[in-house]
């Protein structure tokens, strides 16, 4: 596989942005939030979705030049419309806003209407840390999931992240789906030509199975837990309370009117809000109790944690943000690994766009 | 099984905290927390517990006669020290802090140290609901759970519970530990004398087991997800995100140093905080929008979910919240079933404390 550097890589995708119309600073924050994807190894969430967001453009479905702003607000609340905007660039305005009340009033509560994909949950949360406070990031998604009893696609994989700092320890950093594997997982299974495991997928008549396209052909994902023995009511819940807090709080669709990430499937013709929805929050840590000291806290808990016998002596017990820490330390000296079908989508987009890959 | 009212149980409980010394208001409010898992059928969590409670008194673990207060605060958050009452108590006084702070700023956020068991998670958050605001309440627990790759039990069952108000539709109320199974469930299969299905359990060397006393004889609880390849790394950071809020937040003990319920085994000598804790959320709906438009949508999103195509006839799509209903629904008709060593239990307390059972 070729390699890029973070810079090749920031500068197509900025040059795409613009190209599309974005402005200069809506351009570079989108590609700031694409690439953090990449750096951190969710491949599946940065420059190999470019072509998507762009597909999307041309029909319409994202405004390149959107008026973001706070439509209603309390102390420690506001509610965003994207304006149709790319997600990319309406997260972090959000973002900031929840951070700006946390400021004031201890934390910040923001829901965002009328916005598209947002790229990866963990990177929104993450623009809390340098601040002293806690962030969170959750959004809803195309329905790609099925409730426990349920044959029908009702829910998207809803994502959920928490960005806590810690002082001389790295920050704990939880990003996951709430399903019980994220939908890029199956693809990989799919160029392998292997099966998925029991709990994952279901097919149309709701039974599980193992076919890893099993989604396309009409199942569903299962909510992390899998079935219902296992605890998939819990991933339902997970699931519906970020489709509640992103879109129901906020007027955007949710449930199955959520808009569909690719382009060949139009948005439903009965939408109940607008746009697809997110919800931030920001905690200042000492509207708690005194940062210094929540922070040596948080190594004590992380060094135990970390520290804690493990099953096999080849496997350390982890801390949630390692295993992407572990990715952007070597993607920062090594570059990032791109599929040959990635590299061929993007040489396209720049050739059509006239900008050198 | 002999059945017992609301009444006859909620007085008799109510007498068994007087009579430990606490004040009018306390015992009743305590009764009031534990009947109500009673009532939502969370047998483990009811009168069942209550002299797990007065046992805990017996050793000095729970003050009867605390002074609850806020010691620090921001226009939307608050920390709690419950001195060391029952959680039955503080939870209440700290969930009406929450509400308090949302009708001002919009949100309230408390966190609580200093505490003990708090009863069921979900009948704190729905105290919100009366005030058309949404409610989330967590706590951390003893120590029983194994991060995914670890042998140690580092982790409470650490729930999670989130009630959300509709208009004529009743409200959402998610109420789910951070595990595969809850403790008690364990307890239902060691008294029928059934295996434990795969992933619920591992034993002390940390491999599977299907043996329903494996945490006994060392084991541990497994988080959401029971292995890695089913996400069982997620299951742990939500059982993480509840231990950080509730213990780091708040200056509580955390991870393994979090104090048993059980009062045959002490507390760590080394503490790293106060007591337990416990983690508060409220916030007012019309902070985002009209409180009467997002009731309005949560009927469609609940009648949408509740009338999809379920996968067995019989069995209909559930709504966060039917199940304990049901069990509410009955047991104010036909009583509280009680299982014969739990009334054992509760008429020796009777006589100890001369109060009739």
């Amino acid at each position: 596989m070729n390699h890029y550097s973070y810079d090749q890589l920031h500068t197509f995708s900025k040059k795409i942005f613009l190209a599309m119309g974005c402005s200069e600073s809506h351009a570079t924050t989108a590609a700031d939030t694409l690439l953090s994807a990449d750096m951190r190894g969710v491949d599946s969430h940065g420059v190999a979705r470019l072509s998507g967001y762009v597909r999307l453009w041309e029909k319409k479905r994202i405004n390149a030049k959107p008026n973001i702003r706070v439509v209603h607000e309390s102390p420690s609340t506001a509610v965003v419309d994207g304006d149709g905007g790319l997600g990319l660039v309406v997260a972090p305005f959000a973002m900031l806003v929840a951070i700006e009340k946390a400021e004031k009033a201890g934390t910040g509560w923001v829901a965002v209407r009328n916005s598209n994909h947002y790229g990866i949950a963990g990177y929104h949360a993450m623009q809390a840390l340098a601040h002293d406070m806690i962030g969170m990031s959750m959004t809803n998604a195309s329905p790609l999931v099925a409730p426990t009893f349920s044959k029908e696609r009702l829910l998207g994989t809803n994502p959920i992240a928490v960005a806590i700092p810690a002082d001389e320890e790295p920050p704990f950093v939880g990003d996951f789906a709430t399903t019980t594997a994220a939908n890029g997982k199956l693809e990989i299974l799919q160029r392998k030509g292997e099966p998925a495991p029991n709990g994952w997928i279901q097919d149309k008549e709701g039974n599980t199975t193992t076919n890893a396209y099993g989604v396309k052909e009409g199942g569903a994902l299962r909510p992390l837990g899998g079935d219902r023995q296992n605890g998939s009511h819990k991933g339902y819940i997970l699931g519906s309370i970020v489709d509640i807090f992103s879109a129901v709080l906020s007027g955007a669709n949710y449930g199955p009117w959520a808009p569909p990430f690719v382009s060949f499937i139009d948005p439903v013709s009965d939408p109940v809000g607008e746009g697809l929805g997110h919800f931030f929050g920001a905690m200042r840590i000492d509207a708690f109790r005194p940062a210094s000291e929540f922070k040596q806290h948080m190594d004590q808990w992380i060094r135990r944690f970390r520290g804690s016998a493990p099953i096999e002596s080849n496997q350390q017990v982890l801390i949630p943000g390692d295993p992407e820490r572990a990715f952007e330390k070597e993607r920062s000296k090594k570059g990032i690994p791109l599929l040959e079908p990635v590299e061929k989508d993007l040489r396209a987009l720049g050739m059509r766009f006239e900008v050198e890959f």
